[in-house]
């Protein structure tokens, strides 16, 4: 396991080892491309990564004899500025690492080798919010006895590690500490845990909460693998279904490397209803990977790593206790990992978290926004969940001999599935519902036809107008625990909208402005835009348009030292390189009158109003965070 | 100064201080977007540095008030698929810096504080290649004798450091070596001696080589600020020419940094033609700037770095002395650096060089091919100087009142110009004469009208045809040192095509070819691309092809232990995400015949050839390379 701890340094009294964190993490493991982009190492993901562009579907013909019966794209056409990419998780865990690095300098740190001993909650200290309600003992390992071993844990039946020779750029992880406490034990009081500590998790296991589903009887093995084969699609992501012999899906990657996920025919579960590690060999898998291949050769010199598991759908009953320890990923819903959907989910629920327990830390939300955690990414788990459940049967069923063989797997079942399953991966079909966080105002969704609230925060191009740069919108809605105002300001130039935006920028720029009111923008040093940054994107001509004379400077807000800011204010309008983003009918505003929209830290949609509408949005803001006058009166601009 | 050795470790009988190198680079200083990305970091420079899209022209009225008379993009449209960036000099030596550490190991040193003391060349060594025929003494200097100071240097006559307290990412240079043997003297035997130590370069005196031309009377100041002003361009590109004070040149940069070119009209050379240093200080530049952009205001409080300098052009009588030491950069060619040349043309010299010098050392390369760099590079200089000439006429000269101000600058005159100078930066307008690595052969030029020989390859997008995924082509092209054989295979499925592409591989594929005569693909452990990589770009549809089964295997090798090479065969087709690269059409090949182009180590375009000139091509690698059988005797195949 991995702890990351954000340190306060001891407890002056304690007795041993004993320390107040704000929180503490058991368990880690890191997906979204969006998010990658968000945290600023998209870039470095997409440059290492093998991208999946089309997905081949191979298929028995009449003879037996498996042929590729389809081709789609891999990524539904205009989903996304990204595509599909597979990366080796290792190396994804050192983007994670290197950003904790640059970003918490000492603040954070990542143990290896640390088990969690016990874990108790005061009840009493609940409501006290400089309290440390959740008392934690930590046991220091020793390495040996922290290296991993072949073991069957979850679903998962046995796995193995061959002789991974493949080099990686500056593949050092100096920030891990490892071993230097052997023995010892220490306490932990920490304000909020955070348990990612998989499917067997022991956080859960403290809780007493428990997973609900059941095992199935599919059993597959996984091998990456540097393929020697004369299959034709062997560098495209294939879903092979044979007609006897069980089914198979090929996802390349980085480095020569095929993952290959093979379905077990021959091993079956026992009467407790688990299969039998004893029996699984990587010889054993491997020759079921080419029994499903023939009359194509498969062969291999190097293996860089292997596992089997059997499938199982299962979600947790509880995704928090009082809204100070909390479960993420595995440990609260298991499922078959071909849908590539496990650290997307996994990694998108713990997404959602951080953000929230960061602005109450800081006091700058209300703990209420904790709650949402819960509402919002138990829906996801059940979807997650009921679509895992079906793709599995359709993927290890015997396919369709023809439209009567009512038994065997359609193949346009099959298909439709696999573009559901990337939309999953994608996070754009998550949708959350109202609250705290997400206004309920969906009579001002025409406003912004193409900005659904409580869905993510789409991208299309609009250009700096201070420079003309063009920039994909979303890459100014970088990670860094601020909510946007994204103001669509219309055409400014005409009278009517210009004297509806000024008097919105009135408004934001009054002292009863929740802008003003907020509590970390309470002095003069820390500058305006620290909690709640405000986005302009006019639809304007850019060149009519002269940045200091058609802005109120609350839009583009001054410092004595560095001027005035030139990174805020957008235009919809052509470039010269990249054509047009068409941003205002992408997102269905209209050019003229515009609208105004909220994007939470992790770009979820959560409000969507008129330009007039500064009451509503200073409500929005009154129901999440912390105001210096909790209730400011509302007064004409 | 900087050196940069690739050691052999000390020669045993040598008296102190010893050592036989294969390259000793005096000086350093690093431009080019393609060329870093065939390096592998063009992505971190186009992440970290600001974009320049816009250039504005501003002139005064008939009022003699500036105001934008022009607006013109800053990368001619279609140009390249980059456009224009500025960054601190010292991120892009990070860069390389980078790459030297991860594909030298501990085989380059790069030392500061070292300066060489003498230098000679044994001429009766000159005609053995394993001989060290240069001698250079080196002296190591104290941390403190190292620290640079102000002074006077070329056409530099005055600058400083304010207090840079801008911090970039991860700047540390621990590659580089630091007084550890301060006070000492070495003695270095190289065989080649490459001096980039600038317009006062050591190197250049001690070959008693000239630069040739002169100063001209115009004196420029130069401040890295962050500005403070409501002059409404200031993120753009600007050429400002006030009617009376002079002009001023506006590069917006990164970190809200803007760097201002400014006349300095008060400052006059004296009767030697040098200008007093004494009077230049950042308040009198920073005045000058002042009055050239009235009626706007301009302050600061941050000022990153000044300088000032007066301009000349001068370009080298000699770049090279018996081929085995080079000059390049300020060191053979001064000008004005407004124009954004020198980094850009500097760093070109060196890129041609660097890869002929290694394939030579290498035994790979005759050593003929050393006499390219003149002349190649000569003419790149002139060029350079003589429109540097104009634009700096153009630019400190005083605009034209009207069309009959004979003696004004005209307005159409400098846009034109700075045009110009964009395809200088770009490397788009070079053109290398006909050698023993450039082809003369006019006659095939038809074969492929939009890779003309001697100028760089173009990019345009094509896919791979093993996975669908969309590359640039210039890409594939890395800067390894290899050259490639682009073969554009045409339409492979009709029957004619098909059987002129079997008979070129299987010519490729014999014994006498060229690829298999290599020096160092003479093992069978070495790989066979590794010197001349074959690329292959059909015009038939992706999905009508089968790789294995279409494609002779010389154009996809296969390894024992990986497969075969599912990254060498590319096809000009539609893709899911992005378009239509038209690479046959953009190209100017022809979608039936096809071609074959050979693509030097640096990008230029070295042979066009008919499918069926496999006796041209043998020829030219039988003119450049080394091969076991010095003329293979042509046999058809």
């Amino acid at each position: 396991m991995a702890a990351i701890t954000n340190s306060h340094g001891p407890v002056p009294n304690g007795v041993g080892p004993e320390s107040n964190i704000d929180v503490l993490i058991i368990g880690a493991g890191p997906a979204g491309l969006e998010i990658f982009d968000s945290l600023g190492f998209g870039d470095r993901a997409w440059k290492e990564a093998n991208h999946m562009i089309e997905i081949c579907m191979w298929n028995p013909g009449q003879d037996g004899v498996i042929r590729r019966s389809d081709r789609i794209p891999d990524t539904i056409v205009g989903l996304s500025r990204f595509q599909q990419i597979v990366l080796h998780q290792g190396r994804i865990e050192k983007f994670f690492l290197d950003n904790i690095k640059k970003y918490s300098k000492d603040s954070i740190k990542v143990e290896r080798g640390v088990l969690p001993a016990s874990l108790s909650i005061d009840e009493s200290k609940l409501d006290h919010e400089d309290s440390y309600p959740v008392t934690v003992e930590l046991q220091h390992l020793s390495e040996e006895e922290s290296t991993p071993k072949q073991q069957m844990s979850g679903s998962k039946v046995a796995d193995g590690l061959f002789r991974s020779t493949l080099n990686y750029e500056d593949d050092e992880h100096e920030l891990i500490q490892h071993g230097s406490r052997a023995g010892q034990r220490e306490t932990v009081h920490a304000r909020y845990v955070l348990g990612c500590d998989g499917a067997r998790s022991w956080t859960r296991g403290q809780l007493g909460f428990e997973l609900q589903g059941e095992a199935t009887d599919f059993i597959w093995g996984v091998m990456d693998i540097i393929p020697i084969t004369d299959f034709p699609d062997i560098r495209m992501r294939c879903a092979i279904h044979s007609a006897e012999h069980g089914s198979l899906m090929v996802i390349p990657r980085e480095k020569k490397l095929v993952r290959l996920y093979i379905q077990l025919k021959e091993v079956t579960p026992d009467a407790t209803g688990r299969a039998d590690r004893s029996k699984i060999t990587p010889d054993l898998i491997f020759s079921a990977a080419k029994r499903i291949l023939q009359p194509y050769k498969l062969e291999y010199e190097y293996c860089d790593w292997w596992t089997a598991y059997q499938i199982g759908q299962r979600v947790g009953t509880d995704f928090s206790s009082h809204n100070r320890i909390f479960l993420a990923g595995d440990a609260v819903h298991t499922h078959s990992p071909k849908a590539g959907q496990g650290m997307n989910v996994s990694m998108q629920d713990t997404f959602n978290l951080g953000w929230k327990i960061a602005l109450v830390l800081k006091g700058i939300a209300k703990p209420g926004i904790l709650s949402t955690y819960a509402s919002e990414r138990r829906q996801v788990a059940q979807d997650l969940i009921d679509f895992d459940h079906r793709f599995s049967r359709l993927f290890s069923g015997r396919p369709a001999k023809d439209v009567m063989d009512a038994e065997g797997v359609s193949m346009e079942e099959f298909k439709d599935a696999f573009l559901k399953g990337n939309m999953f991966a994608s996070g754009l079909s998550v949708e959350y519902g109202a609250s705290t966080l997400v206004a309920n105002n969906a009579s001002s969704q025409s406003l912004a036809t193409g900005l659904p609230v409580g869905k993510r925060f789409n991208s299309f191009k609009v250009l700096n107008q201070a420079d003309a740069r063009p920039w994909h919108f979303q890459e100014r809605l970088k990670a860094d625990g601020r909510f946007r105002v994204v103001l669509f300001a219309g055409q400014i130039l005409e009278a009517g909208q210009k004297a509806r935006v000024d008097k919105f920028c009135a408004r934001l720029d009054a002292d009863d402005s929740f802008l003003r009111q907020l509590v970390e923008g309470k002095t003069p040093e820390v500058p305006i835009d620290s909690v709640v940054e405000v986005l302009t994107i006019h639809s304007s001509r850019r060149t009519d348009i002269e940045l200091l004379r058609d802005f109120p400077e609350i839009l583009h807000p001054f410092d004595k030292s560095t001027g005035w800011d030139y990174d805020k204010i957008f235009v919809d309008d052509e470039s010269y390189h990249e054509g047009c983003g068409d941003a205002y009918k992408s997102y269905g505003v209209d050019r003229e009158r515009g609208c105004v929209v909220v994007v939470r830290p992790d770009q979820y949609v959560a409000w969507v109003g008129e330009v007039d509408d500064f009451d509503g949005l200073q409500r929005y803001f009154e129901g999440c965070l912390r105001l210096r006058r909790e209730s400011a009166a509302p007064k004409t601009g």
